[in-house]
C-alpha cells in the first residue's frame, strides 16, 4: 500500500498558484502534496556576453533549497560557498528542459532567468520545479507579448515533469520522500502534453532493472504528465 | 504623505503565521506590509567546536534573500560563491539580538539555527526577520520544555524590532521601501517589550543628524515594539 | 553516410589497455576511435568519515579533461578554482553506475578512487570513461583478492557504456564530436552485459523525440554494450 | 578603578602622526594606548565601473589586523581566503562614515581608497580607524586642491569616533580590551565635531540596558569626539 | 651505487615524442626513465588584456599532476577548489623560462598557452616539464612560420633544464625520487645549449651546502644539457 | 652611478629593531633603506596536526604587503580572496630557509609562525623578509629557553638573505626597487654566516646570462651577509 492509499499511477494532490510573486514578470507556487515550490521567472533585456548580437534570446534555471525544507537541515549553500553537485544537476536540467520548448530567436535578445526555490521537500522537487517553470515562463512571456515587446510567444509546447520509481517491486507514479528513500529505481521525466520526449534519466539505485519495467515506469509518466499539463493550462487561464 | 496615507507613527499591517514549516521545531512567516520573511528554528542536539563542554547552548542565525524577493532580480549568493557583506552583517545582528534574550546555560548543550529567508522585500527586511525570528526561536524552546528536554523556556524577555528614520525632514515608524531609499537617517532598534536596548544601529545617509532627531527615532521605535510585542504573544497563543 | 563510413549500428575502433600506470592498483587507457580516456583505481584503506563502522566500503570517481585536450582550449579547471557544472554531473554519474554493480560490503571498509582524466575528447568521454573505468576497477578489486585482504571480488556484474543520437533523422551507434554536435537528441547508457538498466539519461537538443525513436536508441545501445564487455573481459584476461 | 586610574570620561594617551608613508596620497599611524592603527588613503584616477559618468567620486574603505596584533595570533585572512564578518562589518562601517562627511561631486571622477590596517590591538580598532582615516582622507584631498586637480577639499566637517560601554555598571570613554571584554554593552559612535550624528551602534551584550544609560554614553562619545577633532586639526596644521 | 648503476653523470633514459596531440599545435610527451610528462603548446589569437596593443605576444604556462601520478593519489586540485603552492610555484618557473628564450615582439599579438600534465612522477617533473616544453613552443612557433603568420620563429635558443642534487655526500646528475627523497640538496638548472643561466634554484634540505658543492652540480647541469639540446634538436627535425 | 651613490657592493642602510610588538613572543621591525618589513614570531603549543605524536616541531612563515606599501595601490589579497602565486612563492621560500637552521628536536612539539608583512616596498622585501625572520625567531626561541620550555635555543646557525643583481652590466649588491625593475639578472640568497648555502634563486629577466656573472652575484652576497648576521647579532645583544 502507498502512504495515503494512493494508486500506483496516482498523482499527490498537485495545485499550481501564480502571480504569488508582486515584482517578477511570472511567477508560480507549485505543490506536490507537502513539496512546495516556488519559482519566479525574470525577464532581463539584454543577453549573457557570449550570446550577444546572435539574434536570440536565452533562458535560464537556478536551483536552491531553503536550508530547513527539508527533515533535518542542510547547510545554507551560500554560507558553505558553493553550490553542491546535486543542485548544479538540477539548474541544469531545468534549463535545458526550459530551452526546449522555447523558440529563442522569438523571444528575441533578451534573458529569462527562471528561481527554483524549494520551500518543502517531500520527493520529486525537481520536476515540480521544471512543471512550475514551465508556468511562470510562459507567464511571464506572455507578459512581453501583452506589452508588444515580442509578437508571439516563444513557449512552443505545453510540458511538464514528474518522477517514477521501482518501489517495493511495484512501479509508481510521483514518488513521496518516504517511498523515494526506499527506491529500487528513480526516473525523473520530462515530456510535452504530446507524450514528446524533453528528457529521461533513469537511475538503478541498487540492482539494474529490466526494459519491461523502464516501459512501464515511461506509461505512467505519460498518464501523470498528461494531467500536469491540463492544470498548467487552467492555472494560466 | 506617506505611502497609503500612514501616520509617522504607524506600523504597515503586520501578520504573523506560526507553524507555516511541517519539519523545522519553530518557524513563523512574518509580513510587514509587502515585506514576507519566512523563518525557521532549527534544534540541533550538540554544539559548534568551540563549544563543546561548557554546559551552555547556541543560538545563531542565517539570513538571505530570494533572488526575485525585490524589484529587479539579484544574484543568488550561492552561485556567487559568497555571501555579501550586508548579508554578512544582518545575519550577525539577528544572532547577536537573540542570545540577548536567551538563557544560553538553560538551553542546555544544544545549538538553535534560525534561518530568515526574505520571500518579498518592500524595506525593514532585517527588523521584520528579527521579529519572526523571536516567535519561531520561543516557539522551538516550548518545544524543549514540552518534550521535557529543559525545564524551564530558555528565553528570557519578550523582544522584537523595528526601522525608523527621517524622511522628508520627518521622523517615521516602520519605513517602507520608497520611504527608505530617500530616508535622510535610518534606524534600526531591537528592544524589549519593556524598552530595554538590545541593539540601536543608526545611519546618517548623506548629512548628520541632530541628537533631538535621535531621541524622536526612539520614542517612535518604543511606540512600534511595544505593539509587535503584543502581536508575537497573540501568534504564541 | 557517417564518417569514414561506419554503420549507424557500429562503434568505433575500440582498445582497452590495461596495466598502464606503474603505480595505480588499477588501470586503463580506453581509446574510443579519437577519444583517449586514462583511468586509474586507487585503493584507499580507510572510507570517508560518514560512513566509517558500517562494515561496507565506497566506490567514487573524478573526472577531469586536459586543457587541451578538445579542438580549442578550454581553462583548467583547479586554475578557475572549481569544477564545472558538466564535470560535476558526469563524475557523479561515474560513480554511481560503479556502486551499482559493487557489493560495498564484500568490498570491505576501504575506498576506491577512480580517476577518469580525458587525454584527448572526440566525443562520447564520459561514456569511455565509464567503461574504461569497470575495468580500472574489476582489476584493483581483483588485487584485493590475490592479497587475501577480501575473499570474493565485489564487483557483480560485467557493466559498459555508450552514448547513441539521433543525427539527421538516423539513429546511430556511438556518436563522435561531429555528429554530437549536430545531434537532434543524445542518449547516454549504462548497461550490464544481460541489458540490465543502469542508469539512462536521453536529452532531446532542439525538438522532442518519439518513444520509438527511444526504443530504437536503446536496442543500438544493447547493441554496443555487448560488444563492449566482451572486450572488457578479453582486456582483463 | 580604571587600568592606570583613567578617569571614567578619560581618553587614553592619543596620538596622530601623518605623512608616515612614502608613497600615499594621505597616512596616519594613529595611537590610543597600545592600539596602534596604520591608515593610508590612496587616490585612483577612476571610480568603480557603476559610477562612471556620474560626475561624481566614491570614497570606500578596507580593514584589516596583522596576524599578531592580537594577545594570540589570528589566522591571516588572505590565507584562510575569505575576509571575516566582522572585518566586512567594520570595513563598511568606516567606509559609510568616511562618506557622510566627503561631498563626492566635488572630489570629481576619481576615487579614494582607505586602508586601516590594525598593527596592534587593545581594544576600539575600529574607532581609532576612522578616526585616522578622516585625518589621511584629509591630507590626501589636500594634496588634490594643492596639485589644482580640484577647487575645494570635498571633507565637509571635521568627524571622529570612540567607542563607550558599560562596565562594572558604570558607563566608560574610550574602553580598552580588558575592560571591553567585560563590558555589559558596547558602543561606537562616529559623530561631527559639533555632535551631529554619523553613526551610533549600540549593543547589549548580555542583558539589555536602559535608555538612560544610552544618553550618559552619548554623553561621553561628545566628550571624547570633541577632544578627538582638535588632536585631528593639530595633526594636520 | 645509485639506482641501476647509473653514474653520477648520467641522465635516466630520455625519450621526446612530438606531435602525440590531434588538436594542439605544439605537443611534446617527454620521459625521464618513468617521469613522463605530457605537454601541449596552444596557439591563441589574442593577449591577455593587460597586454593589448603593445605589439608583443605573450607565453605563459601551467601544470597540473594526474591525481595517481604518484606512489599515493594525491586530491585533485580542481576539486579541492585550489592550485597548491608548489603547482603556482612551477607554472610560474616554467612560464619564466620560456619567455626568457622567446622574442615577444617576433611573436606579435598572440598568446601560446604551454600546459604540462604530469602523467607519472618520479622525480624532476618540473625539469621535464621544461625540457619538453621548449620542443612544444618551438613546434607551435614553427607552425605559425609555416603558415605565414610570422616570418622567424621567435624562439631565440635552445634551452632546456634538469635537477642536480647531493645525495649521500655524492653529485649527482638527473635525480629520480628515491634519490630526490633523501637528498642534502636539490637544485634546479634551467640553461641555454651554451651554458647561459636563465634559472637557478638551489635548496638545502637540511644542512647548508659549499660553494664547491655548487659549483659541481652546475658542472653536472651543463653536461646533462648539452645532451637534452641535442635530443630536442633530433626530435624536431 | 648607483642611487645615492652606494658603492656596487655596499648595503642600504640597515637597521633592525626588535620587541616592537608587545604581544609576540619575537619580533623585528628591519629597514633595508626604505623597505621596510615588521616580523612577529608567534609560539603555539602544538603542531599541524599531521606533525603530531613526531617529537618534533615546525616553524612556517607566511607573508603580506599592506595594499599601498608600493608606489601604487595594490589589491587587498584578504578582499581577492586568495594570495597571489608571488606570495605563494615567497612564503614558502621564508618558511623553507628558517627550517634549515632550526633543530625541530630541539624545539619540541610547538610550532613557531613568522608574520612577515611589509610595511613599505622599495626592492628586495623578500630577504628583508628572512633577515629579520631569524632575528624574531631567535628572540622567540630564546624566550623558550629563559622560561625553561626547552633547553638549547634550536637556531643552529646565524643566517641572512640579501639580492643581488646585474643592471647595466654591473653586478649590484642589493638593488633597490629602480635597479631591480631594470635588472637584467636578478638573484637573491640565503646564506649562512660562514657562507654556506641555503638556498640561490637566479633569474635571467630577459637574457642569460653567464657563469662568471653568477660567480661574482654570490662573492657580492657573501660580502653583504656577513654585515647583516653581524648586524643581527648586535640586536639580538
Amino acid at each position: 500500500m502507498r502512504p495515503e492509499n494512493r494508486a500506483l499511477d496516482q498523482l499527490r494532490p498537485v495545485t499550481m498558484e501564480t502571480g504569488v510573486s508582486r515584482y517578477a514578470e511570472g511567477s508560480c507556487l507549485i505543490r506536490f502534496g507537502h513539496t512546495h515550490v516556488l519559482v519566479t521567472a525574470s525577464v532581463d533585456e539584454g543577453v549573457p556576453r557570449w550570446m550577444k548580437g546572435k539574434g536570440k534570446g536565452w533562458v535560464t534555471a537556478e536551483y536552491g533549497m531553503l536550508p530547513r525544507s527539508t527533515h533535518t537541515r542542510n547547510n545554507r549553500e551560500a554560507a558553505r560557498g558553493k553550490q553542491g553537485g546535486r543542485t548544479v544537476e538540477i539548474q541544469r536540467l531545468i534549463g535545458r528542459s526550459l530551452r526546449a520548448v522555447t523558440d529563442l530567436k522569438a523571444l528575441g535578445e533578451r534573458q529569462i532567468v527562471v528561481d527554483c526555490d524549494v520551500m518543502q521537500a517531500d520527493g520529486g522537487t525537481r520536476t515540480a520545479a521544471i512543471t512550475g517553470a514551465w508556468v511562470a515562463l510562459s507567464q511571464a512571456c506572455a507578459g512581453l507579448v501583452d506589452q508588444g515587446l515580442i509578437e508571439t510567444n516563444p513557449v512552443t509546447s505545453p510540458m511538464a515533469a514528474v518522477s517514477c520509481g521501482i518501489v517495493d517491486g511495484t512501479c509508481r507514479l510521483d514518488l513521496e520522500y518516504v517511498e523515494d528513500s526506499a527506491a529500487q529505481a528513480d526516473a525523473n521525466f520530462v515530456l510535452t502534453a504530446s507524450g514528446g520526449i524533453i528528457e529521461v534519466q533513469a537511475t538503478a539505485e541498487e540492482t539494474p532493472f529490466s526494459g519491461e519495467e523502464m516501459d512501464e515506469l515511461m506509461r505512467l509518466a505519460k498518464k501523470g504528465i498528461g494531467e500536469l499539463c491540463a492544470m498548467q493550462e487552467a492555472a494560466l487561464a
